[in-house]
């Protein structure tokens, strides 16, 4: 049956650059970088072209990325880096209620290391309830961390408006973004938007699984999560993965649009549209995603049916959608508990995430399912 | 000009059936191993049989297998995962002083912590004293880490004598070891051992760079150094690299050998006999590592010729090896130093590594590359 793969913001297919980048790396370029003799060299000049490639993606100089195993390493070394470089400074620590797992669980731990945890409100569209936030920021808070854009329903945070307050209101304050959905999606330039630090995946952009990167501006000073040699200026020491940085250059430079209007993200504005169109032409479906929210992701409800229930349906037509993230394996959402959302809105909510490889056919195939679902699954 | 690549001990060429491997993957089996629908759970099937191929490597069980990043992050999950699941129990860690530089570094760290970090002394053959680390075993003692073969010499620690030591003296203890360099390269039990952590690394064995796994013992407490989503009990979140965990279950199956008696250790022992033979007929050539050291490592000092002016004159010979590790990126080895070797024996050595693919033919150019260079570099 034809694979019609709504979960790209699970997970995409590896394009073919970023794999034969990936592969050439491993069978012919296998030199460890750091070593002194060519074949390290020639590893480390892919390497070191890949940071400048990702670095060109947002805006900044190659020494402001580090490469990490991947969005859960970089947001855990933002927070956990900065708050023991700014330990001494203050000890508040703010994120928003609808963080991705590794930042809301590394901001938990914090607070269980005694920091002073505050989870920042969102309104009913996911989006930070700013006066809320000015309340929070003291001049004893030292990071703030809130998304791009929201891994469950696309909201897009405000961010350049944000880094601003931070600034203001908390001098000392770091500021951090995941933007590991946000990436390759829609333009990002952390330095003109006063972001500190950046968290960014390959996987979710046609790269590999197990690469990432953390953008971390000039002066910015934060310890290093791990310990060991002389890698990356000792902020993220170990090995470097040449394969998948390889692949992740590749994927950023042909599988991403970096622009508003490249032909990418008309193409997802598109399917978006398409879909949103169809969608709501059924009884029963609720839109979770604000309007104004990255047209990548749709998150649903379809009343009366178990999100897992439906998203077994849909595998019938070959189909793949998420029950709220992957990460959290079925697990329910915070996320939309943050959002106001009532109960049976969320147990019944499904993710729809587009990569520039669907097609109007897939949607097609969506509908078709949800359509026949409804018919036959849905509680009398 | 042919390679001659003898520098495994930094990192390996990739062998077809990994690269194969994961190139699968990131093509075809792409979906997210935490994904509830069928391209999640086919996935996930791959990462787990990974998990089994590496588990029975080791004689242990699937569950003891944590896939991380690499050794680096195997390392500073054991020790900063270890020490703050026991800090409760007492203050002590213990390390040998020849540990690779992400256990070296991370106990550092751990004094700065406030951690009563003792490094144990070596012998003239880079083999932790016993009689001074029993002194150093105190019931305060919540970690010891010994690796099991050195990096830079191949020197090989008695692990079985030295775990039976930590939990008879320091009940409250973990024992550490750090195999990156032993795995697959000699029979490793660590269950049977009293070995209570072990890390391994895919790209010592013709996996790729980026991949590693921490063995912990049923009933060993660690706490996880990433926070983030449900993956791996939440004791190595982030989503899995599913294409190079499925590389390194393949370089475990195809490149490795797990038993002494197999056709791969005979063949590095030939190597070995071979290499040991020539050099030693050198004036001026050392031989570092101790007799009884692994063979897929010899260290070396060429008399008044620096590591790093022999390395780079063996380049044009097509031979490659390295000065001290690949992470130290030209620095000074400490490790030779904790072995009481002579400044300007330090200052000349050089590390040779086989892999099962390497041949006498490799040797022979390595020779002849030394050869030339005492007759032309050498200071008189």
């Amino acid at each position: 049956m034809k694979i019609h793969y709504l979960d790209n913001s699970a997970t995409t297919q590896v394009c073919e650059a970023a794999a034969d980048a990936a592969y050439k790396m491993m069978r012919e370029n296998y030199g460890n970088p750091s070593s002194l003799h060519k074949l390290g060299i020639n590893a480390e000049a892919v390497v070191e072209e890949a940071r400048r490639i990702i670095a060109d993606s947002l805006s900044v100089e190659a020494n402001n990325i580090y490469f990490t195993s991947g969005g859960t390493e970089a947001n855990n070394t933002a927070l956990f880096g900065a708050t023991q470089a700014l330990k001494r400074r203050g000890d508040r620590v703010i994120v928003s209620a609808v963080e991705h797992s590794s930042v809301y669980e590394s901001a938990k731990r914090l607070s269980e290391f005694g920091f002073d945890v505050r989870f920042a409100p969102v309104d009913k569209n996911g989006v930070v309830d700013i006066d809320a936030l000015k309340e929070l920021l003291t001049e004893k808070t030292i990071l703030v961390s809130v998304m791009t854009v929201n891994n469950e329903t696309g909201s897009i945070q405000p961010i350049d408006r944000i880094a601003k307050l931070v600034h203001k209101r908390s001098p000392e304050a770091l500021f951090h973004t995941d933007a590991v959905q946000a990436y390759g999606k829609m333009p990002l330039k952390p330095k003109k938007s006063g972001v500190d630090l950046m968290s960014i995946s390959a996987h979710k952009i046609h790269g590999a699984k197990g690469c990432g990167a953390l953008y971390i501006r000039d002066g910015a000073r934060i310890l290093p999560l791990l310990c060991g040699g002389e890698q990356q200026k000792k902020i993220r020491p170990g090995t470097e993965s040449a394969p998948l940085i390889a692949a992740f250059a590749a994927a950023a430079e042909h599988a991403c649009s970096f622009s508003d209007s490249s032909c990418n993200m008309e193409h997802i504005k598109g399917l978006n549209t398409y879909a949103l169109d169809k969608l709501q032409t059924f009884d029963g479906v609720s839109v979770n995603s604000p309007a104004d929210a990255l047209s990548y992701i749709i998150n649903i409800s379809v009343k009366g049916i178990r999100s897992e229930t439906m998203l077994h349906h849909l595998e019938r037509y070959g189909v793949y959608v998420s029950s709220s993230s992957a990460c959290a394996k079925g697990k329910r959402s915070y996320v939309l508990e943050a959002m106001g959302l009532p109960d049976d809105r969320i147990d019944s909510s499904l993710r729809i995430s587009f990569s520039k490889y669907n097609t109007t056919e897939d949607i097609d195939a969506l509908i078709e399912g949800l359509k026949s679902g409804i018919a036959t699954l849905q509680r009398r």
